[in-house]
Order: C-alpha cells, then sequence, then structure tokens
C-alpha cells in the first residue's frame, strides 16, 4: 500500500503546482518539476527516488512522445527536415565547444571535460513538447522543426556518446554495428508503421475484449520503444514514430482520448515529479561558480547554436529564438548519461551534484522561456 | 526498458488468450488466468514475478473494484443487506470447517488446519466482479447481494485472522483497536464520500490542467484504498467505496469513460496474469490427493454454504446456485493470507505450494462456473 500512498501523493502535487503555475502565468510544467524538487530528498523528503517511481516515469515519457507522435503533422515534418537537421548539428557542437572550455577552465581534464560537452549537447524534448501543446503550438512549423531537431539530436549525440565512451575508456566501440543498428531500426519502423500497424490495430478492434484499440495501441507503441533500445536508439524515439504511424489510422482520435487519461492520470506527473528528485544541495557551496558559469553555459550554448540554426535556415528571428528555447531542456536524457559517464569514469565524482543541478536548471528555465517567447497561440490563427 | 517488453508482452497475451477463450464459449476472464500460469516460471518462464508486476497487479484491482463501485447501485445494495450478511457469514463458517476437517484428515496440526480453513474463508470478489460485468449480470440484484457479501466476508476474514494469528502466535493482538479502526474507517468514508468528494472533484474540474477530474477521481480512489489499509480493511473495499461515493456526482460517466483505459489498457491485464505466477508444480505428485480433495472442498464449501445463505433469504434456487458460485474464487486475498500463514508458521511450508494450486484452482474454476449457471444476460430484460 505504500506506492499506492506516493500516487496520491504525486498526483496531487504536481497538479495542484501545475495549477499554481499557471495562475502565476507559467506553463503547468513548471510547477511541477518545481513540485518535484520540493517534495524530493533535498528538501521536504516525502518521496524518495525508487525504482517504482522511475518505471512509471519512464512509461510516463514514454507516453509523452507516443501522444506528440500522434499529433505530429508529418507533412510539416518533412517540409521542415533542412531545419532540424541545420537546428540539431549546431545545437550540438555549440555545447560541446563551451562545454569544453568551461570544463577545461574549472580545472578538469581534457576527457572529462569533452564528456561534459556531450552531456549537454543531448536534448529533452518531452518538456518543450508539453510545453507548446498547453500553448497551442505544437502543430506549428516552429513545433514540427523542434520536434525533427529533437530526434536527429538523440540519434547524434548516442553515436558521440557511443564513440567518446569506447575512445576515453579504450573499449572498442563497434561503430559500424551501432550505426547499422540505427539505419535498421528505422527502416524497420518504417516498414512496420506502414503495413503491420495498422494491420495490427484493425485485427485487435473485432475482439470482444475490454478496450481492444487502446490496448493495441500501447503494445504498439512499447514494442517500438523496446525496439529502438534494441537498436540502439533511445526509446522515447521509438514511440514518437509509433504515435507517427498510427496517427494516419482511422483509430488516431479514439486512441489519442483513451492514451491521454492514461498519460496525464498517472504516468506523465511522476515523469515531471521525477526530474526534481535526483537533486541535492550538499556542498553547492563549494561549488557556486562552477554551477552558475555551467547554467549559463547550458543555457546559451543551444539557445545560440539552435537558434542560429532555426535562423539560417529560413525561420524568422522570433521563431529562431523559441526554437532556441525549446532545445534548452536537458531532462532525463542528460541525467541518464551523466550517470552513465560517472560509472565510466568520465565524469568527476566531485562534480556530480553540480552538473544534475545544470541539468535541472536547464530543464526548469525552458517552460518560462517558451512562455516568454511564444506565448499562448490563438488556434485559429494557425 | 525490460518492463516495457513485460508490459508488451503481458497486454498481448492477456488479451488474446482473453479473446480466445471467448471464441471457446468462456469468459475472457479464465484465458487471461490460464495465460498467466502458462508464461509464469513454473511453464514457459517468460514472466517472472517482480515488484512491479505485484504493483501494477494490485493497481490493477483496485481500479477494478473503483469500477465496480461505480456501477454499483447503492438503492439494490442496501436492499439486499439481509443476503449479504447471511452468505458472507455462511460462506465463512462452512469452509472453516471444512478446512479444518480435511486438514486434520491429511495429518496437519489443528492450528495449521483451522488456519488453512481461514484461507479458504476469503473471497477474492474482483474476478467475479468482472465475469459478471462481462455476463451483464453486475447490477442484477444478485451482483448487488455479492459486493456485499464479498464486501463483509473481507472485513470477517480479516477479523478472525487477527484474532487467529494473536491467538495460535501468542501475540497479543488488539481487537478493540482492529475493529475501532474498521468502525472508524465505514463512518469516515461515508462522511468524506458524502461531502468532501464532491467537493474536491467540483474544486479540481476548475484546474486548467491536464485530465483533471479524472487526476482527482484516481486520487480519491487511491487515497481511499490508503486509508483502508491503514485502517485494518482492505485496500479493494477502499476503491470500492470511493466509485460509489462518486458514482452520486455529475462527473460518474465520464470519471468511468476515462478509468475504463487505465484499468483495462494496462494494470488490469497484470492482475489477470499475476494469479497464475506463484503457482508451481514441484513435489505436486507427492500431494496429489490433498490438492484434489482441497479443490473439491474450496469449490463445495463457499458453493454450499454461500448458496444456502443466499436460498434462506429470498434467492431462487438458480440464483443462489449462481451467488454461491460467484463466491468460490480465492484468487489474491487467500494468496496473501497463505504467505503470511507461512511466514508466521501456521502453514505447513511443505503444502504451501499445493495451497496454491488450490487458491489458484478456486479461482480459475469460477469464471466458467458462472458463465454455465447465469449465461449471457439479455441488459433489457433488467
Amino acid at each position: 500500500m505504500h506506492f499506492v500512498l506516493t500516487i496520491v501523493i504525486v498526483l496531487l502535487a504536481s497538479k495542484i503546482a501545475g495549477q499554481i503555475s499557471i495562475r502565476l502565468g507559467q506553463p503547468s510544467v513548471l510547477g511541477k518539476i518545481i513540485a518535484g524538487i520540493l517534495l524530493g530528498p533535498a528538501l521536504l523528503g516525502w518521496i524518495q527516488p525508487s525504482e517504482l517511481i522511475t518505471e512509471f516515469s519512464e512509461i510516463g515519457v514514454l507516453l509523452l512522445m507516443f501522444l506528440a507522435g500522434l499529433e505530429t503533422d508529418v507533412k510539416s515534418l518533412n517540409q521542415n527536415m533542412k531545419s532540424a537537421v541545420a537546428i540539431a548539428v549546431a545545437g550540438v557542437i555549440v555545447p560541446i565547444l563551451l562545454g569544453w572550455a568551461g570544463g577545461v577552465w574549472f580545472g578538469l581534464t581534457t576527457t572529462e571535460a569533452i564528456f561534459l560537452g556531450l552531456v549537454l549537447a543531448a536534448t529533452s524534448v518531452s518538456i518543450s513538447v508539453q510545453v507548446l501543446r498547453e500553448l497551442g503550438w505544437l502543430n506549428s512549423r516552429e513545433g514540427a522543426a523542434l520536434l525533427g531537431a529533437a530526434v536527429l539530436d538523440d540519434i547524434i549525440v548516442i553515436i558521440l556518446i557511443a564513440v567518446a565512451m569506447g575512445f576515453f575508456t579504450g573499449e572498442s566501440t563497434n561503430l559500424g554495428l551501432l550505426l547499422g543498428g540505427q539505419v535498421a531500426f528505422f527502416a524497420l519502423i518504417f516498414v512496420l508503421g506502414r503495413w503491420l500497424v495498422p494491420y495490427f490495430v484493425h485485427a485487435f478492434a473485432r475482439f470482444k475484449i475490454t478496450e481492444p484499440i487502446v490496448t493495441a495501441a500501447i503494445i504498439i507503441a512499447f514494442a517500438f520503444a523496446w525496439g529502438a533500445d534494441f537498436f540502439g536508439v533511445s526509446g522515447i524515439i521509438g514511440t514518437y514514430f509509433a504515435g507517427i504511424a498510427l496517427a494516419r489510422t482511422e483509430w488516431a482520435h479514439q486512441i489519442e482520448d483513451k492514451v491521454s487519461p492514461i498519460a496525464y492520470g498517472i504516468f506523465v506527473p511522476f515523469f515531471f515529479i521525477n526530474i526534481g528528485l535526483p537533486i541535492s544541495f550538499d556542498g553547492v557551496g563549494d561549488q557556486i561558480w562552477f554551477i552558475v558559469i555551467f547554467c549559463i553555459i547550458a543555457v546559451i550554448s543551444k539557445w545560440i547554436g539552435c537558434g542560429l540554426g532555426a535562423r539560417l535556415t529560413g525561420f524568422n528571428t522570433k521563431s529562431s529564438i523559441g526554437i532556441g528555447a525549446g532545445m534548452i531542456s536537458r531532462g532525463e536524457v542528460a541525467l541518464i548519461l551523466a550517470s552513465m559517464g560517472l560509472g565510466a569514469g568520465l565524469l568527476p565524482q566531485s562534480h556530480y551534484t553540480s552538473i544534475i543541478i545544470v541539468v535541472i536548471f536547464s530543464t526548469l528555465i525552458t517552460p518560462p522561456l517558451l512562455k516568454m517567447v511564444f506565448g499562448k497561440r490563438d488556434e485559429h490563427s494557425a
């Protein structure tokens, strides 16, 4: 019964914090992340990180990206592919350079500094997706460029991390295998998404069982997530493309209607709350300058890099600033990379807490920045 | 990503097994439980029991009883209270007597035999609820009597188990505290259900957050579950009464619509699959007679006891046979009691596997029996 109480606390806290955030003119996501920091071990200690919270949070972000896929306008995604590439590439290069320079400045080894740069190159688009949805911008050209860039960013960073870990730890990484796996994954989901997915849902739709269609959709989403992970891509990329595949079926609307309560009614609040849980303020005083400088690096490196990528490929200044802001959030991806780096000895233990704070800060600043730049969109003006 | 694959396997297996079951003229629940036995460690070994599966399963049964509460006709529940009491009391006495007699016959000590009888006195109504819903009988007089009896059975068995454990292990059980807690719980949910619950949902309904109403409903359901557990009642009784409380609000229909995909789309399949997971066939050959005799005792003790209780309080023979059959399933409640008894040394380790098999058998036989007695109900004839 202990976990049932955790569910009550997480749902209550995240929804109330979200509502307060909205009343203060901010996206609800901001309040939810702050609620996690407050409830976590660093402050109140009402919620302790646990395997269950991690799993619920993981399912939450998988469903979030699945819903984003369902809402994605594939034509718009294709039309903005050039921008997406420019945003992703510039948004990887600038953080690596600034992260490396900052790391060396603060006395880290070259290896550590480069790895730190790589951690800062990872984007977590799920936060921005949710904020853009709230503001009504998810289905805009800007939203499409952002989603495309985030998918590419994930692929690029995973490859670079694999190369770096292989190079620095001396273990050989089979880069051909990794790249081959990624190519195989995208080829596979293209084929499966086009032919098997509609057939599968169609077969399930005739079942006389409870909730056949939403169950079929969840099976597809999670199978794609597992496949993505298996082939060396993030699980969220898998559910995102599962959403895109299902968006073309006749059940798209029904699936969205029924996955929404599953996502927002139970799992997604765990994702937002979970972001703040690993924070700790122990020894922060000693590294306050490191934290301040790296918070600035984290924000401006993506903002400038991605903003420039957008501006140079046809977006106007306001949209470019907004797209850059939307790529700042590092969230769960950077947290995973940081703990991988720590395990492999590529990030110094002494700076780990500070890096976590920087990552969480970048996630926290994204919702208000997006709101500031884009504002609430009048859906009818689209 | 490992658990994501488990979700895919559980959903796929339970829904396909459910569909096969329906095609063979059986309630889908039967196929789902069998799927769990097949996939579990005893046979295929594709799914291993884990904390996550247990939690998902627990949430599943909590939501199942919550939905049952939402659909319950309180007037009908009150009208059938006399029958419910008779069914529950007779359904506790007969299994204890037969279980005790059978245990002594097979050479158990008196203590072990009585505790075994107590395990057999626990009803798990969730399986029957789902079967009756599938057959269209949940909202009948028979369904109301069954639900009322199951709630009372839970209360009686918890009290008896507490008394027995205190008596046999020599630790003093504060019976007054337990009874007082149960009374306090029912008083509390009556007051909260009547006044706080509608107010709480009303407050949430005005929130501008995602899925406010279904989230409020889940918060209430799980808070009631935790409260029930805290005051010494089963969690499912808590969510059941949360459902009853919400059924009276204007949002009842919307809540049912949105909790249904959460329940059946992800958590409930884990509940059905999880029932079969603890089964093991090691050393079954040595105790085959114990298993056979106790399977018979498990079935006829509830069937006769509860059926008699129903018959003597105004139900006709067919309905009484059906109600008796619906109370046979022991499911998760008996499994929990058995493992408690094992831990306290009140059940012999040597017979534990056999007892698990008996409990699962009683759960497995209930769906086809209910289908046989009641058949599919024409909703319009009600």
